[in-house]
């Protein structure tokens, strides 16, 4: 039986997801085919009934529904040991668990100041109301006035990524010579920022060429794996979630 | 012909380096005997002549003389492939690095504004003036000026170790169930930092619990090896460096 993925897909099929997106290439280093469930948040009660939890990615193989992209990692690589590793063995595994928390702690979380604002407009249009109206209870604030100063923010987001520029400085990806998982889970933020937004964040980071040179390599993987699906939409249409009322107007 | 280590010395023989640390738990780690050459800043004729550079640490090994801590760690790794590995394989050897610049580039430049104005009391008292004198020219002020707002800057510190309390929080060390070269890497830096201060930085971050607990088990590695050397002085004497003027009265 294929192994079966539901990925998270925004407007007209987008790819907004950076925990699906690090799924998608590590199915792609391991060479699995997979039949993909595109899963929009309104999706949520098939996503509930099959793992008792709201979040995406999940994999089915095997009778065994596994959520949690860093759980989902491990499963591939434990259950398809044959296929090219993730990890490289057990300190490549440790390792790339704090790549992975550093990744969403830090790098996402400094990234998405930079891509809210914008993102909002790559979601299903029926998505967009739930998107943000539970984003803005945690942030406090509107995604626009959260996004607000974002340029003034550019530095923080560059000297975060110091440490990645330092390494592709002396090597051609985060994992060595070759990419995997480390890369993928990385490269997972720039990608949703590069779907996320029609900004190029990196566009003027003089001080970050080798981690611009990386993450076209990446986009390069696995036949333009980086650019099989839509990036940011031409247009912003439909509603753009902040109230019914505005909807109507 | 034993190999030599020529490490970072304080005062009264207290190792001050992070990156000497980080070499003498690979060479625990390896069970590698070094012959140790305590070595001063005031020693820079010696490691000039012998390496043409003037950092520390740098080992001396079958003719070959090996300087900056991540080239040494690879030597250590390539030329004693049958002792356990520091790395697991050419992934972990990537990621590795990875975290090798994070500790550098971000976890230590965060965690030297809360030790500078403690530190310079560590160092041999003939030391002290080339120290101030080096560190002031690039950081323009002071020690005691760049370490006034340090309990300020407490947020900042606790932040840059989210990501290692998120792993620590669910494995033993960084690279798992058992250390490796990234633990011992970003270890070095709170070594240096339990060296390097009386006060304990971590002492009242509720959210680093994990990582506290980690800190405690990298010290008593290899019959504990974290504490093997004096830490803080119990007083603060001698030239502090700051000027001849201010010695002599």
């Amino acid at each position: 039986m294929a192994l079966i993925f539901h990925e998270r897909v925004g407007l007209d099929g987008r790819r907004i997801s950076p925990f699906s997106w690090r799924i998608r290439y590590a199915l792609a280093h391991k060479k699995i085919d997979a039949e993909v469930v595109p899963t929009r948040f309104a999706d949520v009660g098939r996503i509930r009934a099959l793992s008792n939890q709201h979040f995406v990615p999940i994999i089915e193989h095997n009778g065994q529904v596994v959520h949690d992209s860093w759980s989902i990692a491990c499963y591939l690589e434990d259950h398809f040991a044959d296929r090219p590793s993730l990890f490289g063995g057990a300190i490549g595994r440790g390792a790339s668990r704090l790549v992975n928390d550093w990744a969403d702690s830090v790098l996402a979380a400094t990234m998405r100041q930079h891509i809210y604002g914008d993102f909002i407009w790559c979601i299903d249009p029926g998505d967009r109301a739930y998107f943000r109206g539970s984003r803005e209870a945690v942030l406090g604030m509107t995604l626009e006035t959260y996004c607000a100063e974002r340029d003034a923010m550019l530095p923080a987001l560059w000297g975060a990524c110091a440490p990645l520029e330092r390494t592709l400085s002396k090597q051609a990806f985060l994992a060595g010579d070759s990419p995997a998982y480390v890369d993928y889970v990385v490269f997972s933020v720039f990608q949703w920022a590069r779907i996320g937004s029609p900004r190029d964040a990196f566009a003027d980071a003089a001080k970050l060429a080798a981690t611009r040179d990386w993450r076209a390599r990446m986009v390069a993987l696995y036949d333009g794996l980086g650019d099989r699906f839509p990036l940011y939409p031409a247009e912003r249409s439909g509603p753009d979630g902040r109230t019914t009322e505005q909807v109507k107007t």
